[in-house]
């Protein structure tokens, strides 16, 4: 930052920070942000644009979506006053690291994981410890993170982690819940893919934050909603660092309207695992690749080659995945997420193509 | 807060904040949140709702909306490189306070303005420096902003004002703006109103931050936009500091055709300055009814009773406003939007009513 102004006005974490950027790819098979390969049903995306046609835009959101939290409360079977609703869940993690975090306060952070995190504590100019996970199986180190977590403000946890696919035991979450000073916050954005939710735990631990999101196994990415689930003492705090009216009154009609009126949304989740564990006994039979179990929509796989020669050449012949090979550990490491059979099936031939040629 | 682990947990200046709330009034005649009285034109709302339908909601947002820039450009005739997006202009003003305030930093909030400023600044820590505007006539105290602003990191100024509905004058502005060592962000979400932007000022300075929204005189309020017009080379930093995604295919496709195919929108606005003009003689005719001049979409008043009574007394008769009696300087004060011209006989009636049962 050369501009003599700029660098008096922006703080030096802001200034010194790595725009957290993504160049656009368009492709056939796109496997790159872990998004539902299942399109809404076109009769419930109908019925939400009615209902939407019919309100008054002009108006302010209600201040409290008092409907759209019965919903979730139903649907979860936490209480009202425990939820939280975003524009994405990520709205949800930063409201909560600024009520937490700043100059000064401690944020423990496995690697490798969800980009995101460390960089919206680094904005908030927190000092980050970062405790990697096991090279072995990229399972939690949870000695390590209980012990950093003794002396911290903030735990961020992704359960199951991205890119990695890895899930956090319960039993080892409270392990760390116990041992943590300050906020746990587990971000559960893959939970239905895992068959685990950390949920029964908000009874136990009033220093549990947990995080959810429509954009993965909903299939709403493109609308930006997420929840958080919290004690309600928690909660009400965290709101104060959240803007009000920040999920639409749009966003708000579909939350509700998918949790209600589509139920059979969860009939994708099934075939998506099957269809990962398909994939990842497919790709164990390749010699040259290592793939890692996954509790996720995704898989992590290894080549001998450089992660970015294979991302360019699955690009080339169509298929788009994410090259993590800059992440800590990840060398020659690629995210795939899992897609309809006929996706995948586009993905393990570009793979073989791809690897074949470049032998 | 009394729970000890909370209190360690939550940071002081969230913890001791008092929420921003709004208990939730409903009311046949709504003058209570500068909303626009006049709805989209349907045909233009199901335009919007048709392309919305072919478009993939499980997937993410483009991470840069450029098409939407690009319309914004063409819009406002500012470069691309210098228009963020947001949701809603909040979470803009909120992201530049992030990159640029903090413990031991300074902003600058002439008073009374827009509640949801100082809130941002107190959670993220900031000190305040709180210049009142005129007792006269609520105008900016300029010799005293511009001495705060030489001082401190940012001044966050709203014109036309809420609730004041004061205009900063052009010049005034330039002495602020050089003056200042920081930031000066101006909210323009009234500016339609007033026949005044300051954007002709960004050529000449680089610490100028313009915001805008859709939610007044473009009648979206429910849909959440917002812009931030800036220079590039700040507009890079800011960034930085805002959530990717935070914008939604919904909102971007409705602002997109709201400035593309609907320019008679803006026939709306000479018909809300003629109506305010008459609203404001027609209270000036009342005795005991102050009213003060105004560059937005709603009038301040002032009655010699307490302004909780009144517009208690407003609302048992169907008519919604704003109670700001409690904002600084502002006893015995009520904020009024303007309405459709029906919507502003019927405040008229009831006010005289009111006036009438508590003399």
């Amino acid at each position: 930052m050369p501009d003599p102004l700029l660098s008096g006005i922006i703080k030096s974490q802001v200034s010194q920070a790595a725009a957290y950027t993504l160049t656009h790819f368009e492709a056939d098979v796109k496997l790159d942000q872990n998004e539902s390969p299942y399109e809404l049903p076109r009769e419930l995306k109908e019925r939400i644009v009615r209902r939407i046609l019919d309100r008054d835009w002009r108006r302010y959101p209600e201040f409290v979506p008092h409907e759209t939290i019965r919903c979730l409360s139903r649907f979860t079977g936490w209480v009202e006053d425990g939820i939280l609703v975003g524009n994405g869940s990520n709205e949800l993690i930063y409201a909560t690291l600024i009520a937490t975090t700043g100059p000064g306060r401690k944020v423990v952070i496995p690697q490798p994981t969800f980009a995101i995190y460390k960089l919206m504590a680094s904005i908030l100019g927190a000092d980050i410890v970062e405790v990697s996970l096991r090279p072995s199986d990229f399972s939690f180190d949870v000695d390590q993170i209980a012990r950093a977590a003794a002396g911290a403000d903030v735990v961020i946890l992704c359960s199951p982690n991205s890119p990695t696919g890895t899930l956090l035991p319960r039993r080892d979450a409270e392990r760390i819940l116990r041992a943590a000073k300050g906020l746990v916050i587990v971000d559960e954005a893959y939970h239905e893919f895992s068959g685990q939710t950390l949920q029964p735990l908000l009874d136990d631990y009033e220093n549990l934050v947990l995080l959810r999101t429509f954009s993965k196994a909903r299939a709403m990415a493109g609308l930006r909603f997420g929840y958080m689930l919290a004690r309600p003492a928690l909660t009400v705090e965290l709101q104060k660092a959240k803007l009000p009216y920040s999920v639409n009154i749009f966003t708000l009609a579909a939350a509700e309207m998918a949790i209600e009126d589509n139920p059979a949304l969860d009939d994708t989740v099934p075939l998506l695992i099957a269809e990962r564990e398909r994939l990842r006994t497919e790709l164990g039979r390749r010699e040259d690749i290592e793939v890692f179990p996954s509790h996720a929509n995704f898989l992590l796989i290894r080549t001998p080659h450089p992660s970015r020669i294979v991302f360019e050449a699955l690009y080339a012949k169509g298929v788009l995945v994410r090259d993590v090979g800059g992440y800590q550990q990840l060398d020659r490491a690629l995210r795939v997420s899992v897609g309809t059979p006929e996706e995948n099936d586009r993905f393990l031939d570009a793979l073989d193509q791809t690897m074949e040629g470049i032998r």
